[in-house]
């Protein structure tokens, strides 16, 4: 049995819980939160302070970090990987490797293994980029966010007087889509890539004329973009809009010999984004444990890790079943 | 520079002679063949008689056997990696268990390695099926062939009494596939999944209606399908049927938490069939090259393999490009 403690309980921390009672070979020791762990309601699982997570190191062999990447885990994952071994989804692209070198230190020093951005993007679409490149070297790599909800954008809406609550979808073109797998050759940008669609609930005297132009214009975020604004009530928003769906699309299209058309494809559709990137945590926990009992230290990403310390099944079975 | 010798050389061995080209870490000692080396036509590189292979052996790193599952790689495998790494694209699949088993010991006693059954069915459907059960182990996967040409059906044609030539299209059902994508719960077969369509060239006195007859109630091949048959000319068929097109894909469909719906979808549309799975050769080769000078021996398989060894890149690289 591979003894996993949860480190924060936000949504990401109740998918993992979800996630460990679909893997068999998995125990939940508890859940540490920096709140007053009375306070915090679980799926089942005890909830502890913070303060008493090293005290129970020897009952547990990895803690799956579930903070946020703003904040958390650029201290978080350097300061427990000095006791545990730990899998996080540090996902600021421009930071991993400051991040990756911390980590890595604390880990070779400390003879713990740290398997850091794991998750989907950074993650799944990394080793798909990685694979998909490495097999066709003469290509281009692309990559597609959505459909689904980008929180960031969503908080950006939000933060607009006379807004009481927003929902923004990111939605890939699917006719750039279909081009590049034809096999047309275009610079695309990630405007030309995504549409934004926007349901936004106005406070009672919210004048809509006003907070359209405000978010159409808004830089960075949707003026580049062909956005569209949907006006609905806060009824409709909880009703139809909280959930939180994602996914999206690594696309290489590649030639071979003379001007061979070969193309590669890696799709995720996601109807609970926390809940899929907790699965992908709890198998790189797996393979961070099992990684570990055979001497790694340091730091890792989805890149060095081989794909059958993913599964808790032996590799004979799985010669014998997959290949 | 990693130096490579191409055992074999019919359309994987010209296809890997051509991916070679692409990846500037990796030259090509020569083609070594059981034919005589002068009537062979490369697309440049010097042809060798067989004889002559483990003569160089101080100037390869690496063997790609280019050779057919039925009879050539189940001999020639574990003979060369006596004396040479090797990568093979060996796939009759119910075998690979066994040919694993020899090969193993031969690279262990030899110390030498050999990386069995690469290419993208074994291969890269393969390490997909096992990422996308490890991460989702509440689900079901399913592989799908196509739109392609399938050889085994191709040859079945031609052995028709009455057929001068053929060429036989697997199509997916997509219906099938939008279905499963869309969450539908379905106990398929590959009859429910697949179709089959086929271009047959009549000898001069063939009778059409026998002929047909004769595809549509062949066991195991035809029988069990919806098949459509087509006649057509010699001309029309050498001009439009004589590529090598197909692909596939590999679908999980699984659930999180309280039957959240989660789907990936791994896809290949390859206009070269032979091409491609040369390509996947070649980064095999690279990657087989760098665990045998890391120390490992033996036999592996793409499960055994960190996405990472398939690249030329430096690991810090990729993790700044791709995570």
């Amino acid at each position: 049995m591979i003894r996993v403690a949860i480190v924060g309980y936000g949504n990401l921390g109740r998918g993992v819980e979800l996630a460990l009672k679909q893997n068999p070979d998995m125990s939940l020791v508890g859940v540490f939160t920096r709140r007053a762990p009375d306070t915090v309601t679980t799926q089942g699982a005890q909830a502890y302070a913070m303060e008493d997570l090293v005290g129970k190191k020897a009952e547990i062999d990895v803690c799956i970090l579930c903070g946020g990447s703003a904040t958390d885990l650029p201290e978080q994952t350097p300061a427990l990987t000095k006791d545990f071994n730990t899998v996080d989804s540090f996902d600021t692209h421009a930071k991993i490797p400051e991040h990756f070198e911390r980590v890595n230190q604390v880990g070779k020093a400390n003879q713990t293994l740290a398997v850091i951005s794991t998750g989907w993007d950074p993650g799944l679409f990394s080793l798909n980029r990685l694979y998909a490149q490495s097999i066709l070297p003469e290509g281009e790599t692309y990559t597609f966010w959505g459909e689904g909800v980008s929180q960031g954008h969503s908080d950006a809406l939000r933060r607009i007087p006379g807004v009481a609550d927003a929902t923004q979808y990111t939605i890939p073109n699917e006719e750039v889509i279909e081009a590049l797998k034809a096999g047309q050759k275009m610079n695309v940008t990630t405007r030309d890539k995504h549409f934004r669609q926007c349901f936004v609930v106005l406070e009672e005297n919210g004048d809509a004329a006003a907070v359209k132009e405000a978010i159409v214009t808004m830089p960075n975020y949707f003026a580049e973009y062909d956005t569209e604004v949907n006006f609905i009530s806060q009824r409709e928003l909880d009703k139809e809009h909280k959930a939180m769906p994602h996914g999206g699309k690594v696309l290489r299209t590649g030639t071979t010999g003379t001007d061979t058309q070969q193309v590669i494809e890696y799709n995720l559709a996601l109807a609970s984004n926390p809940e899929f990137t907790a699965s992908v945590l709890v198998a790189y926990a797996r393979a961070c444990v099992r990684l570990a009992q055979e001497g790694h230290t340091g730091a890792m990403t989805v890149l060095d890790i081989a794909p059958k310390y993913l599964s808790p099944i032996a590799d004979d079975i799985l010669r014998r079943d997959l290949l």
